[in-house]
Formats: structure tokens, C-alpha cells, sequence
């Protein structure tokens, strides 16, 4: 028999649904961000090849998301590992989730790629990153985020999870989304080696600068935007009251998190700014843009269970983490034309561990565990929380890394051994957009027609 | 006497209010997005007139649509050809409707020329363009929307229209909007005739690219985002439960209808990127743009009432359409920059189309009925539903056509015989933005003061 | 003792959560707004240097804002010039507020900022713009908003204020936000003089044009857009009910408010347009862009208490106050590279006075005093409201004026004296960024790292 809904219900359900897709409409922006972002930090001359990566993601990840990456990481049937139901949007809605949620974790799930596509920019082939971003998007971050994010997953926090009575804290997915993509990214950017001229043959780096600046602070605005969706938004919920409470509840979080994740940013920005002012001699831009996004990314994990204070020495340090590895991949020869493997990689794993020093008790139990038991709820090392938080964090950060390498290294070696991963020398000097997109992205000049000339010669001698 | 107002209508009227005002913004991010795609996919030198006539839908729409515009569309007074109340908002609010109703129909005003302009940019004279935009926003559009979105609308979907018993269904505007749009630029389009140059003296094409790829880029992402209040948001209302369910209202339509729009749009990009491959030989970023919005274009209509799987047919079908007439412009030396004549109209007539042959029944009575009245509603010609919606389908794609034709047609023609329309070659060759406009859109080269002494020139030459 | 939430309550806390939350993002687009108008404004070679000051208003304004530019602000402790408590966020979420209103009015106070950078662009050194954005969105801004949105201000709109039992109206900051940042804008631009080469050796000015117009629009665009969370989102509360309506609410005033923004803003851009048409003699997309933005700066004090039709006055008059002011600053060889002076205080000073003139008694009261208590509350005066409200416009006009000055002046005279504030001529003639900020902005011509090494040997001649 059918019931009716009552009137409570039917706001209940129009509030979060309002929240959860603006939400999600705030995260496909950043999609936006990191097209820009990353047009404008590699050379015009691969500017075409980088955006199509980024529309690409979306448009490919919303199909395979759809048939089958949303099944695996949400479907709830008490598999530890994978999803195995709601292919396709069966049985969707139901009465756990409707299809906001859907539309909400499908802009997660496109995100994955487009951090990877940056550490393997201006050297990539087009049909390579077709088959890496499939794979990756489709199959290797859904299981993750069925670990951490499904309330079966075997890593998922909670109270009655084996792993130490408490699970993993990744909130919004330090680890999930940016550690994932970081990792492949940086297997990807490994095998196909730094780009031709990146170092001299004393193995001193030669700067190769970005093509625009203004399209980096755009990217890097935008995706700010953005990230008051993926954080705060994670909540999914907002219409939720803490007990013992006269005026709070999902709300307050809600509002806290978007502080913490402005604060952690900005602090790392700061930080970034004037360190970079000291070792290098000027202000630059670009470094400050990186590092804004080095602290959103580290405080993504613990953004919710954190006191705005903590955001501040979390974003302290991110800065620190991304200007040493920064530092270390140059003098490693390692060229990852985002700092994407650094970024997204060191300032993720950064932030798995810093929720496992500085989590609250009090947040944690809002956030994760509607009531307070009586007993005390692993948290932060730091804050009193004990050891066992911290071990699931090192956990998740060990198996992401353990996972994606298991997975995404094969993949990128046998495109590799296959000949399909990297574009030749003669290509990646004139340019992707030229050799393989049918023109450049600008035409200044006026010579409309003679790009997709160069383009049919350089097939012809294929 | 006057009535107090209850906690519940507060609350209803709150949650319905902030879901349709910040729809209204994200369909206004939409005007944006039009002026960046269409600065990108212009020469250099007409960037500024472009993105001009985008600023200039936008100022002289939001007057004109306020004096009678929505006056036109929304008056209620049960004259099913054009309303005849609420001019310059007078009576606004009432019991049916707020400010944020004529908020978010402005937003949708405004886009309908930014349409039109894309069809005749780079050589439209735009005094001539002031006269076109004012017409077509204030007027011609507005009646197409009275006759399908008003409930006194002869055209209006609703069992007890006497057309068929059902009316066409065109939830957010494939019809209304799209191909309204395209039709006035179809015949400003083929008044003027090609740009200089666009094809040479045997007919064969001669490509004119854009001067900025990433700009294109920019404006399908944002359009992309701003179609998540323009399909979604056309509910107008979130909180309404439908009877009979336990958990579903139109907040499982809405985000149901985010959720088609993506599929549809996703699936159109996917094709279009494979066969512009097999048949161009590369791959091409700005083709996939289009194609993302020939889906999004398509889904319009039928964004609300179509299963997920039925949009991504919807998607499949709409890129081919957009290739199709592609390629048949080009064999008939029809010249618009924007392919807004073909993605816009093609894909729109396909959509009002589609919507006649997959609409579900149970979605439409959801949407369009409130109450199942047990007799067969009439839907999709494929999923059972009979003909009815299908006829009235054709005959919306039939009378808009037929409509504008005849109100923009003169309007064009007219203007070509007082030689207002189009500019003279020189000044086409030199381009609008310093003929017109008073300089180039960028200055990179630091000679500041040049560009206005040339337009000086140029204006002491007429 | 804690009492229990009630689910009226955590409705109530949620709807208006969401709806502030959202606003405060879209605030925060303005940021984004501002970097890409000024970036399109200036010349190429400072493009990286005025980005770089807006993403620092928002890290820098992020850690200040929450140490004690909140707190000076809209600390509660009845002091009527300057808030004491909450600094870092201590005692908040409280029962007035919970984090998103700190959100919220962080979003404004790092526009201030902003608004200033315009007015010194292209020839300030980047440490001097660090000491006066820190102490003018750190104090001076605070301060002035604590006087006016503190409950506790002295110049708070309310019947209760002894200053003739009216208070000022600046409803969402024509003077608190704009003219604030305009002020300061003028004595830092005052100071250090015009640009090189900005007016010849007659005093005749020499156009120097923005080096990209699409970013002007990206930028004027995005400002509009992030209006609709500034005007509207200055309600804070969505879920407040008008006694004595049937219908009406916040909501109500909410949807109203972004109707007269949008109109003034559009009136103001189409006096502008054909304006300039008559004056100059072509079409002007960025003069257009610029008179919008006159419009919304001078609507934003009375937004909320005018009728739709006021707005169109308020904008028709705010074009002609920037057209007048820009004819004037031009005879007085002042240089404003963003025209900010003008701008932000020319019509924000006439959006004081316009509120003082037009406010309507049925809406101050419904926005300001909550019930209706039968004496007549002053408001405009060609709205029937007496000279008091008028009264109170001028002097929280004048009295930003003179506090501003009295503040800002000394701190820009100060740096100017201690030679910190300008950069020298040849600096400002290679351009900031690559003396400055390690290289330009765009490297079309692949030669990435010639840059450093002139940066390098600028400095090694200091």
C-alpha cells in the first residue's frame, strides 16, 4: 500500500533537495576551473588539447557514471567492496537517495580525471587519455569511494565499523577524489617522462611558463567557487538538528565547514605568497593561486569536524608541503605540468592525516554519528582522540595509494609498451592543438585557413 | 479583510522563492555564457561587437520586458493569443505569482536574441540590431510564450485544451526559446547573405575560425551550468508532493530533469566527437561544445517528462542533426557564424519531436495534471501515448515557425531595403570593432591611441 | 539547562541557512568579477599585477576579516562606534548568528579592497597595497559598518535611533561598501598622480586603453551576477512574514530587490549607450559595461525599500553622474585606471541621497521595523516621508567622507612619503609584472623564460 506524504515530509525533502543540487551545480563549475586553470598553465600551443580533455570528462563521465560507476560506489548491498546494484538509475529514486544525490556525486566523479589529465599535459595522445579517463572514473575512484563514502563500504566511519571502532574521516575526499587522481596522475606523468626540454641535459630544469595568467585566477576563482559546493556541500543533508542543542544542527556545520575551507585556502595562500616572495624574489601570482588550492585540497578531508582555528595551521602547512615537494620533483627531473602529483597527491595526503590530529569529538558525533553513546568516539590525536583515528587515516592513505597505483600503473604502462601514450617529438614540438585538434585555439592573425593545412601535412606523414 | 499569512505558506513560499530566484540567476549565467561563445567563435576584430549586442540584450530586454513584455506572456487575463495585464508589474505580486516569477521569465527574454545575433554576427549594422532585438524580445517572443506557458494559452498543455485534449508539451522551451531564436536568424541569416569571403567564387567553403577556442570553451561550460536553472528550474515550484508516492514531489522531477539535461547533452558531445573524428580526421574541441549544446538544446522541451535512458536517445539523435545540417549549410553557401540557425532550430525542432514520441505518462501527469483522472493522458507516441501530443508537438514547431517567419521576416527585410542591415565591405573587412566600436577588443601591442584615429578615419570616409 | 530544537525551528535555521549560504557564494563571485574587469582594464604588461591584488584582498581579508574585522563590526555590545567581541569567531554560533552570516559579511569586506585597487592600478608598489588593504578592510571598512548594519551602530536605521528617529538606509552598501572603497581609492590615486604618459605636457589626456574587452565583460558579467547575492542576500532571512498580508514576506521584498537591481542597472547601461553614441560617436561595449555597474553601485543603498519604477530614476541618473564625473576627472588631470573613484563614489553618494528621496514608507517599514506602530516613519521625500531620512542619507555621507579620508588619506601620505608607494618611471614603463611579479602574463611567443632573466636584472640595478 502506498502512504501519502505528509506536509513535513514534502519540505523536508524540498530543502535538502534545493541544497544538495546547488550544491552540485557549484562542483560541476569546477569542472570549469580546472579547464581554465589548466589552459592557461600549459603553452598556447596545447591550450585545444587540454580543455577537450576537460569537456571530455564530463561528457564521458556522465555516460559511464550513469551505466555503471554510480552503481559501484552507492549501491547498498552491504558489500564491503564494490556497489553491485543501480546500474543505469534502476530502482532510482528509492528511499535512501533520489536523483539529486545521483547528479551531486556524478560531478564528483568527472573532477578525478581532470586532475589527472594535468600531470600528464602537452605530451599525451588523445585516445590514451580516453581509455585512462574510462577506466579511471568509471572503475577505480567509484570502488574508492565505496570504501570510504558508502555506508557499507568497509572503510566507512562510523562507531560499528571493525576497523579500530571508528573508520576513516574523508569528509569531502582529500583522499577519495584528489589522492586518487594525483596518484594516477603521477604514475601517468612517470612513465611518459618530463616534456621535451623540460630539463637540460645537466638535468637542470628549463622553465616552461603557461601561456596565460589571467585564465589560471580565473580557473583558480572559479574553482574557490566551486569548492563551497564540494565541501560544504557533502553534507548532503542540511535539514538535520543535533540533539542537545537549542539552535544548531547540519546548518551550523554547513556554515562552519565553508569557513574552515575559506580560512585553510587563504591561509595557505598567505603563507605561499610570502615564502615564495623570499625564495625567489618576486610576488608571483601563480604561486599564490597554487597555493590557495593546496589548502582547499588538505583541508577537504577534515573540513566538517574541525575548528576554524585548525583550518588555519592546516592550510599553514599545506603550503609548506607543496612548496617542498615542488622543490623535490625538480630536482627528481619529475615534470608534472600542473603540479597536480604534488598538489592534489602531497596536500591530500596531508589532509588525511591532519584530520587524524585535529578532528573534534563533538563535530565528529554530530556529523557521523547523529547520537552521543556515552563513550568516547575516536578523534583527533591532538584533540584527546586517541590513536585509532589517525591508524584509519594512514590506513586509507596507505590503500588509495596501494589501489591506484595496482590499477592505474598497468594501465599507463601498457599504453606506454602499446605506443599509444605519448605523442612523438615532432608533435609535441609544434603543439597537440596543431598536430591533432585541427588548429591552435587562437587565431590572432587572421590566418583562418591555414592551421588545418599544417594539420593534413602532419597526418600525410603519418 | 485582509488575512494573516500562516507558518506554513511562509515556509512554502520561502523554499519556492529561493529555488526559482537562484534558477533565475543561473539562467541569467546563460547571457554570459552566449557572449563568451560567441566572442570566441568570431574573428578578432567584430569581439567587442559581439559581446556588445550579449550586454545590449540584457539592458534593453530587462526595460522592455518589464513594460510589457511579461505583460504579453503572463497576462491572465484568459485571452489565449497574447495577455493584456501586468504591465510595467503592475498588481505584481498577487495571489498567483511574485517578483520572482518575472525575475526568472526576464532571464529567459533576454537569451532569446543573444540566439538571433549569433546567426547574423559579424557584418549586422547594430542600429539594425537594436530595432531586430527590441522586436523579437518584446513581442514576437513573448506570444509564443503566452500561447504555451500561460494556462490561458491556446497551445498550453493541459487536458482540458480542446487541441487533441492535450496541448504541446514544451517544459522549458526547445520550441519557445530555441527555435524562436533560430528561426528570426535563419531569415536575418539569408537577408544579408554569407560573410565576405565565407565562400569563394565556386561556392566552396573558405573556414573563418574563431579567434579564441578557450573562450568558446569558457561559454558552453557556463552555459552548461546556467541550463541547470533553465530546465530544472522551469518547475517554477519545488515544494509539490504528488499523490499516491511516499517520497515524491518535484523535487524528484527536478533533479530527475538535471539529470536528462546532463545525459542529453553528454551523449550529443560524445557523438559528435567520434564522427567529427571519422569525418574531419581530428579531434575537435570546439565541434564537441556544439554538440553538448545541440543535446541541451534538444532535451528542452522534454527535460521533465522523458526517462534518463530516453534523453541520452535524445542526445544521440540531436548531434546527428547538428551534423547533418552542417553540412547541408554549407552545400547551400548558407553563412552563420554561430551555427545558431542549425543548433538551435534543428536541434529544437528535434526536441519538441522527441518529446511527442517519448514523453511517460505517469511524468506528464506528475508535471502537467497534478491529479491522475484515470482516463489515458496523452503522451509519447512510444511509449504508448498515442498521437494527440505528438500532433500538438508538430503543430507548436509548425506555428512558430510560421510566426516568426512572418513577424521577423519583414522586420529583416525591411531594414536590408533601407540599407540599415548590413554593413559596407570595407568596413566588414576591417572589421566592426574599429569601424564601429572605437577600437580592437584587445591591445596587445601597447599602441594605444591608434584604434580611434583609424575609426575617425574610416567615419570621415562615409 | 538545554532545550530541545524544535523541526519549526531547524526548518526556519535550514531555509535561511541555504538561502545566505548561496548568497554569500555568489558575493564571493564578485571577487572573480572584479580581478577580470580590472585585469581586461589595464594594460597587458600590469594584467598579472592587478590579479594578484584580488586574490590577496580575499587570502589576506580571510585571516584579518576573522580576527577582528568581524568583531569590529558586528561585535553586540551596544557600543555605537566599534565592535569588541567575537573576534575569532569566539562565542559565535550564538542566537543572533551562526557562521554563515560571518560568511556572508566576509564576502563583503573583501570587495572593499578591490574597489580601491582600481583607483592606484598600474604604478603601486605591491607592499604598499598590502599595508593599506590590510588596515582598510581590517578597520577602516569594519568600523563603518558597524555604524551603519550593527544593531548597536549609531547610524543604524531604526525608529528607536535618536538620530531623527530614522537611522540612514543603506540597505546592502551604496556608502558602506562603495564609497568607502571609492574614497580611499581617491586620495591613494590623488597622491601618487597619473600614470605615465597618462596627459601630455598640456594637460590633454592620452587614451590608454584596457588590453582585453572580454574580460571587461567576463568581469561585468560575473559582477551582475554576484549583485544578486549583495542587494537581495542583504536580507539575510528569507523565512520572515509581513503582518497584515496574505501573501507576503521577505520573500516578497527579496524577489523585488533583485527587480530593482536588474533595472537600474540596465537604465543605467542604456543612457550610457546612446549617451556615448552621441558624445564619442560609436557604440561603446565598455563604456556600456561601466554604466551598468554606475547602476547597481547606486541602487544598492535603497534596493530594498523602492518600487521597481524608482529604480529606472536611480539608474537614468546614476549614468549621467558617471558620465559627469569622468568629463570632469579628465579637465582635472586626475587618473583613475578603473574609474573606480567615480564610480563607487560618485554614484554611490547619489545612491544615498537617491534612498533619501525615493524610499517608499510600506517598504522601510517592512524591512526595517518589523511592525507597523501607526506614527508615520520617516522615509523619502518625494515620497511624502519628510526631510529626516534625507537628513540621516547626507550625513552617512559625509561622514564616510571624512572618516575615510581622515583615515586613508594619512596612511597613502604616510607610504608616499617613506617612497614605498609608487614604483619608479621605468619600472612603470617596462610594466609591474615583469618588474615586479617574475614575467607578463601571456607568453604567446614561446619564449618562457626570458622574462625571469629581466626581472633579474631589474633588480640586480636597484
Amino acid at each position: 500500500m502506498i502512504m501519502e506524504i505528509s506536509w513535513e515530509q514534502s519540505v523536508t525533502y524540498s530543502i535538502n533537495t534545493i541544497y544538495l543540487l546547488f550544491s552540485a551545480y557549484l562542483v560541476f563549475v569546477m569542472q570549469l576551473g580546472f579547464a581554465m586553470l589548466c589552459a592557461g598553465s600549459v603553452r598556447a600551443k596545447n591550450a585545444m588539447n587540454i580543455m577537450l580533455t576537460n569537456v571530455v570528462d564530463a561528457v564521458v563521465g556522465s555516460i559511464s557514471y550513469y551505466l555503471f560507476g554510480f552503481a559501484f560506489a552507492f549501491g547498498d548491498n552491504s558489500n564491503p567492496f564494490i556497489g553491485t546494484n543501480f546500474f543505469a538509475l534502476k530502482d532510482v529514486p528509492n528511499t535512501s537517495f533520489d536523483y539529486s544525490f545521483f547528479l551531486y556525486q556524478w560531478a564528483f566523479a568527472i573532477a578525478v580525471a581532470g586532475i589527472t589529465s594535468g600531470s600528464i599535459a602537452e605530451r599525451t595522445q588523445f585516445s590514451a587519455y580516453l581509455v585512462f579517463s574510462f577506466f579511471l572514473s568509471g572503475f577505480v575512484y567509484p570502488i574508492v569511494a565505496h570504501w570510504v563514502w558508502s555506508s557499507s563500504g568497509w572503510l566507512s566511519a562510523s562507531l560499528s565499523n571493525p576497523l579500530f571502532a571508528s573508520g576513516a574521516i574523508d569528509f569531502a575526499g582529500s583522499g577519495v577524489v584528489h589522492l586518487v587522481g594525483a596518484v594516477a596522475g603521477f604514475w601517468g606523468s612517470l612513465i611518459e617522462g618530463p616534456r621535451v626540454g623540460r630539463f637540460d641535459a645537466f638535468g637542470k630544469p628549463i622553465q616552461m611558463r603557461g601561456h596565460n595568467a589571467t585564465l589560471v585566477v580565473l580557473g583558480t576563482f572559479l574553482l574557490w567557487f566551486g569548492w563551497f559546493g564540494f565541501n560544504p556541500g557533502s553534507f548532503d543533508k542540511i535539514l538535520v538538528a543535533y540533539p542537545s542543542t537549542t539552535n544548531q544542527g547540519n546548518w551550523t556545520a554547513i556554515g562552519r565547514t565553508a569557513v574552515t575551507t575559506t580560512l585553510a585556502g587563504s591561509m595557505a595562500g598567505i603563507v605561499t605568497l610570502f615564502s615564495r616572495r623570499l625564495l625567489v624574489g618576486h610576488w608571483d601570482a601563480l604561486d599564490v593561486c597554487n597555493g590557495v588550492l593546496g589548502g582547499f585540497v588538505a583541508i577537504t578531508s577534515g573540513c566538517a569536524v574541525v575548528e576554524p582555528w585548525a583550518a588555519i595551521v592546516c592550510g599553514f602547512i599545506a603550503a609548506w608541503v607543496l612548496i617542498g615537494l615542488n622543490i623535490l620533483t625538480l630536482k627528481l627531473n619529475f615534470d608534472d605540468p600542473l603540479e597536480a602529483t604534488q598538489l592534489h597527491g602531497g596536500c591530500g595526503a596531508w589532509g588525511l592525516i591532519f584530520t587524524g590530529l585535529f578532528a573534534k569529538e563533538e563535530f565528529v558525533i554530530q556529523v557521523y554519528d547523529s547520537v552521543d553513546t556515552g563513550v568516547v568516539r575516536p578523534h583527533g590525536l591532538f584533540t584527546g582522540g586517541g590513536w585509532e583515528l589517525l591508524g584509519c587515516q594512514v590506513i586509507e592513505l596507505l590503500v588509495i595509494a596501494s589501489w591506484v597505483s595496482a590499477t592505474m600503473g598497468p594501465v599507463f604502462y601498457a599504453l606506454h609498451r602499446l605506443r599509444i601514450l605519448r605523442i612523438s617529438v615532432d608533435e609535441e614540438i609544434a603543439g597537440l592543438d596543431i598536430s591533432r585538434h585541427g588548429g591552435y585555439a587562437y587565431n590572432a592573425h587572421h590566418d583562418e585557413d591555414q592551421p588545418r593545412f599544417y594539420a593534413d601535412y602532419l597526418r600525410m606523414q603519418d
